[in-house]
């Protein structure tokens, strides 16, 4: 394939592992064949943001521009594109591409396809190199990966449905949650304050798992019926044997057994949040209810529109914080001490506006 | 309760974790309303007797009598009993009894109940002390508590069904093997032996995992398709991502994310050997393919009359060898070499045929 055209783009990304972000200038193609051209108006900072680009996961390619909840407007629209005109709203997520053939594909979980292009830190198929995420003006991407943005919504609320909707919107529809069924959510971050909402809009008794008692009143607000602080044994106790599933969303190290002891007979634990050390999972309280623990990964481009009309429909966004693009290092300081309610967004006009950076 | 009338039957146990099995006399309460008096004609040897007598557990109280793969006659019924008579062969598993009211009882999962009645290692509420298991020359259980044996089988090696044999068949069972999957066992044990013969009855593509390469033409001959030697990398990378379902019966410390790696997107390894130590379960893999992790213990009264059945309609027993009462010492240390295929069995004529220890 000869290598496409491009043009410049304002990006905020590193050169390296230790060094803070900062402006600099990236290569976009001009959109080909069924390609989306998107200006963005607002990127989701996520978790991942920061463990990419201080490779944390030991696989960041640099420069790395982060960035995978994206909301934006169709600028240009490349040759036989169906979906999408001029002046859209839209969002993109985590991937860009995949194969498109593989039964993964096929089913519409093209979060498990080989092949799969994450929307930043793979390898670009069209420009070499990595791919680079949202935290830039603008983006250019195939039309299956693009998503239709509800117009009732907040547009810069909507920007972490992108990840952390999806992340926990997948696993409560795979498992079923639903009314009549006592449901816990371990954790009141970004994606924990999503699973509380969405759980509670599927009618279930929602118990939110926190260790910071301070944030009682807001996870009500947000939807919980019930608030645990999970550093108190006697509190835990009182819920043995009782949670039908369990959505953990907390990725540093903690204590799974004891909530897989909370599950009723065949109920399940599923993890969505990462931690980098394996777990220890003790063998007796699995066997002796038959229960269940399993992770879950984003979702697929058919549910994630299925959780945005759904979102648009229940009035369901992100709380979120407004950032500028230069405010992102403190942000990432922030959110590393939890202290932020409950999802940084940029205001990617505020990029727009900063001056030039030399390449 | 008034204390029932007692009568004495010959058994073997130990007064101590740290003792030999040897012959004892042990009180077995007359038979009441609902109750079936069994002569014991063979007992299979499961590892928990030995975990249980040398109180690896930690709940062992003494005299400890163990046995859960009983098979005997009726001799004697109770008021009230309507599904035995005397002369029918059958059957006692891992329980005896359970509150029978409680939304597991209901369901038919009575090893989910919290008050279930172990066979052995229980609290006996008839006689008081412990329940003691099936080292002996009889038992008398509830009714609902005792299974029929189909006729056609070789009543001696039906006795291993009633602990390995359900508790492989019930996963295999729950998480629908059949036709069109690739099944993967661990272990080629009582229990794994048991797994296998299972899975191919359902028409599964079965793969052994093994350490012991000498285990392969055995394996194929109870059934599996393909064996694996799980120490061999390159083997075990040969089947990555390939398995609908993995049953794991290795209750020795082993690498669970090597079996984890193994399973398709959505795939299961069901644990049902349990590792005293617990297990280091990397998140990743999980995630990335949205994998479980679950435990199942044996399998309630309903569906082991249905393993029993099926057994007898698809002329399935377990492989076994007979041993004497008196060489139960012996065989606990062979057992614990793995040198037994698959099963070893008690024939409790020879336990009659002893003189009578002094009480």
């Amino acid at each position: 394939m000869a290598k496409p055209i491009a043009y410049s783009v304002k990006a905020y990304g590193t050169p390296g592992a230790t060094a803070p972000l900062a402006p600099l200038t990236i290569a976009r193609r001009q959109p080909t064949a069924g390609d989306v051209q998107i200006q963005i108006l607002y990127c989701g900072v996520c978790h991942s943001d920061l463990h990419f680009v201080r490779n944390e996961w030991g696989f960041t390619q640099y420069p790395a521009v982060p960035g995978h909840e994206i909301i934006g407007r169709v600028t240009a629209v490349g040759p036989g594109v169906k979906k999408f005109k001029i002046g859209d709203l839209v969002g993109v997520g985590c991937l860009v591409d995949s194969c498109r053939a593989c039964p993964e594909c096929q089913a519409g979980l093209e979060q498990f396809c080989p092949e799969m292009v994450m929307t930043y830190g793979s390898a670009d198929k069209h420009l070499g190199g990595g791919t680079l995420g949202g935290y830039a003006q603008g983006i250019v991407v195939r039309e299956e990966f693009v998503l239709r943005i509800p117009a009732n919504l907040n547009a810069a609320a909507t920007a972490p449905l992108l990840c952390a909707g999806i992340t926990t919107y997948s696993p409560l529809r795979r498992w079923k949650v639903g009314p009549g069924q006592k449901v816990g959510v371990v954790g009141l971050g970004g994606l924990g304050h999503m699973a509380v909402k969405f759980a509670a809009a599927f009618g279930a008794n929602v118990v939110l798992f926190t260790t910071s008692p301070g944030k009682t009143a807001d996870a009500q607000r947000l939807g919980a019926h019930e608030v645990v602080v999970s550093k108190d044994e006697a509190q835990m106790q009182a819920h043995a044997g009782s949670f039908d599933f369990i959505l953990d969303t907390v990725s540093a190290k903690h204590d799974l057994n004891a909530y897989i002891n909370l599950l009723k007979r065949d109920g399940n634990l599923v993890l969505v949040g990462a931690p980098s050390e394996p777990l220890s999972v003790a063998a007796f309280p699995l066997l002796m209810r038959r229960r269940s623990f399993s992770g879950s990964l984003i979702g697929g481009l058919p549910e994630t529109q299925e959780m945005l009309d759904f979102c648009g429909e229940h009035n369901i966004t992100s709380d979120v914080e407004m950032i500028r693009m230069d405010q992102i290092n403190e942000a990432y300081e922030r959110m590393l001490k939890s202290d932020v309610k409950y999802r940084f967004v940029i205001d990617m006009a505020s990029l727009t506006a900063e001056p030039t950076a030399s390449a």
